[in-house]
């Protein structure tokens, strides 16, 4: 019976003393005199399974001992629990196939290789143990956050990648063109000739679907948005790309303090979720890539999040007894070492909510206070900012005049402003970097190590 | 107890004369001398709530009364059972507050709008019957195809967007750029210098992600991506989008066999799963927008899908008793009118295999007659073509020839080769365009009115 190495570990009490075929690739290879061992990665489970196989069991001996690391092969085979070594089973072959060698200078062989040599080849490090349980788990945190959407009946909404719109000035754009470059058009006034490109106007790659999220929570009142997005920023840190993946979820009827009752229930959700479907992955980030990993997400699981004001944050700085390389200020942003004491302060999760207006965008919710905005960031124990959202200006007439103040162009959401003129409602939301998220999650400390074929200044490969 | 529109009507027996507070929006309103009834969406259901107030029950009659289409609402009052009426319960209010207005040049007043007019209001569209339920139906369907393939322990690859690869030449590509289109870079013989570029070299959006889920899969057996896609051909047809959504699952050690399988198995699942969650917005397609659409869904969940290939389909054509505009041929591709032939004949869906080769894409398996490859179309009634793949060339020498005869950069795609050199395996995948599916489950014609802001040459908007 063909199976899998997921269902073995899975239930290995039904199978054992059965017959067995598996189809997998070697991760590694012991050939003795006169029996070998390999140990196969199916890509279903995180574990490998233990392969014996003997001189006179098989009767292709010689040639199997030649297979090398990241062959693939199909092995036929009895089950046998082992519960006194290392592996709880493990299967002798009663027939090994080859079904596709691999020679020599097959890159990954059984030692250690940095993270910058893995990125070199990041079409063959999927097969490594860190990489492996890396893209696994991201793609339960992938479905995590679907999941927690879907159970509360939000809609899922595609909001465009491509925009008209360069409304947000979240930061640098990407250009979209169908325009040959080696002959533009030109208009009278010899600017581009935008009218001849492929959407008659000037195009750009979207930095958030929020606006259009607001839309649809204006028709579904709950919505989530989870796409990419762009950032033409030449930052080359361990913490930016060019393409990365946001979610965006926007709710109507709903105040700052259902937002983060929101961002609350679904950071505890996400996380429970993973760690209860990749307890083996989990294990190894927390044995190999950050010591106290799982008990740092606990205790996020577990606590309370608090809920400061900014005006309080700041307070709280300033009696610290702890000199701060910048000083906290009332009208300024947290520097990440203020961040660092907050989270440290109240061993949890923090909401700083209510932020100076003029360090936060033109569609936050002015505050009865005229000073500030109903906006949050969530901070966390070991990462800082996780999640920044606001209540969202629905008074058509202040958010007229807070566009004007920051020189965003009326006529270019037009559409947005008509969300308040039609049955507007208070309405909040919040944004999540999915990579920033799959970092606190798996402790690795690179994001171009949690996305598959990372985009950034100088890289576009594969 | 403040609910929603969906819990009434999910529990309306439980609710009976209880009082509840709902927040949603106007979608009707006939206000009389002295009652008046409003009908309220609050966006989690497809039906409307119906609610009466009456003069001597609330306090601010004559406002209310006033009231216009389209504004937001606040009601107080008593769930009434009410089985011989039109609807099955109302609310009898005790109190409605207006949260935002609606002036009396809202667009929707309730008449029929053409659906090209929405368009250009589709930061409203939302808000109608229609669209309302194309986009929860959209949100279902998007998550159905989420929980198939992590059912079955599927890992979900998120394949870039931005690309340097034009390889695949699956049309026309849009530039990504961030250079200054009126000061270009130029190397010296007078093209345009792209080392001074973002990326160090020419990028594109890409036009699929199957040769990185090829990557994915090689690593973790069975995977699929699901994002967006773009292709910047000037078709102005209702089923083509510069930009839309693909899903394309990839299994390795997999046959042409076992990826229709698959195939079959998915079709069958995600338009089960829709008609099970969104019953009220399906029976809306089949009332008034596709006539008998229900069982034409119903009969592709239930019937076994037909397997022939593409010679058996054309010997089938060419022995039928009828004329065809275009003449059935062994060596090209099968027309409309084709199509709608076979899926007819058999009165199911129809997979169409071994085509041949010199109509396919580079990466297909070349079959043992060396005319044909290993590649599969979906025909199913009522549209055509909704999905398409193929098992892919794992062997290096053969791909290596087939890349040379058709003039694919092999230093582009030396990755891509690799997988080939190092454990190569039997692998199959197939794409389908999320939104073509999405027309073939609501019945709506034109593709502009599946996708929230559509993108198509010279339309970029919201």
């Amino acid at each position: 019976m063909k199976t899998t190495v997921r269902e073995l570990y899975k239930r290995m009490i039904d199978f054992d003393q059965k017959e067995v075929i598996i189809e997998g690739w070697l991760r590694n290879h012991r050939a003795q005199k006169s029996f070998g061992f390999m140990n196969i990665n199916d890509g279903t489970f995180f574990e490998t399974l233990q392969v014996v196989y003997e001189e006179t069991k098989v009767n292709n001996y010689k040639a199997l001992q030649k297979i090398g690391i990241g062959a693939s092969v199909r092995v036929q085979g009895r089950v046998e629990l082992t519960p006194n070594m290392k592996q709880p089973f493990e299967i002798k072959a009663t027939a090994i196939e080859l079904v596709g060698d691999s020679p020599e200078d097959y890159p990954l062989q059984p030692k250690r290789h940095s993270r910058e040599f893995l990125r070199e080849i990041a079409h063959l490090r999927p097969r490594t143990n860190l990489f492996s349980a890396v893209f696994r788990v991201r793609s339960l945190l992938n479905h995590a956050f679907h999941s927690f959407f879907q159970e509360r009946d939000f809609v899922h909404v595609a909001s465009p990648i491509i925009t008209a719109s360069d409304a947000e000035g979240a930061g640098e754009l990407f250009k979209v063109t169908t325009l040959d470059l080696n002959d533009l058009p030109k208009t009278d006034d010899k600017t581009i000739d935008y009218k001849k490109d492929f959407f008659g106007k000037a195009s750009y790659l979207t930095v958030s679907g929020q606006l259009q999220a607001e839309v649809f929570a204006q028709a579904f009142k709950n919505v989530y948005t989870f796409g990419p997005t762009f950032r033409a920023e030449k930052s080359n840190t361990t913490t930016h790309l060019s393409e990365f993946w946001m979610l965006e979820p926007e709710i109507a009827f709903a105040d700052l303090e259902v937002n983060m009752d929101l961002a609350e229930a679904m950071t505890k959700y996400v996380i429970a979720y993973v760690i209860d479907r990749a307890p083996e992955e989990m294990q190894f980030f927390d044995r190999f890539v950050e010591k106290g990993l799982l008990s740092k997400l606990q205790n996020v699981v577990d606590k309370k999040f608090q809920r400061i004001t900014h005006k309080e944050a700041i307070t709280l700085l300033k009696e610290a007894n702890q000199v701060f390389e910048n000083e906290p200020k009332y009208d300024s942003d947290l520097a990440t070492e203020h961040e660092k004491f907050l989270v440290k302060h109240f061993n949890s999760p923090v909401f700083v909510k209510d932020w100076p207006k003029h360090i936060k965008a033109f569609y936050m919710r002015l505050n009865d206070d005229q000073e500030t905005v109903a906006a949050m960031d969530l901070l966390v124990p070991g990462a800082g900012e996780l999640i920044g959202g606001s209540q969202r200006e629905e008074r058509i007439d202040l958010l007229r005049k807070r566009m004007q103040e920051m020189h965003v162009d009326e006529d270019e959401l037009w559409w947005y402003l008509e969300l308040r003129k039609y049955g507007s409602t208070p309405h909040s939301g919040y944004g999540i970097g999915f990579e920033r998220m799959l970092m606190y999650l798996t402790g690795v400390e690179n994001i171009r190590d949690v996305i598959p074929f990372p985009r950034t200044p100088k890289h576009c490969d594969f």
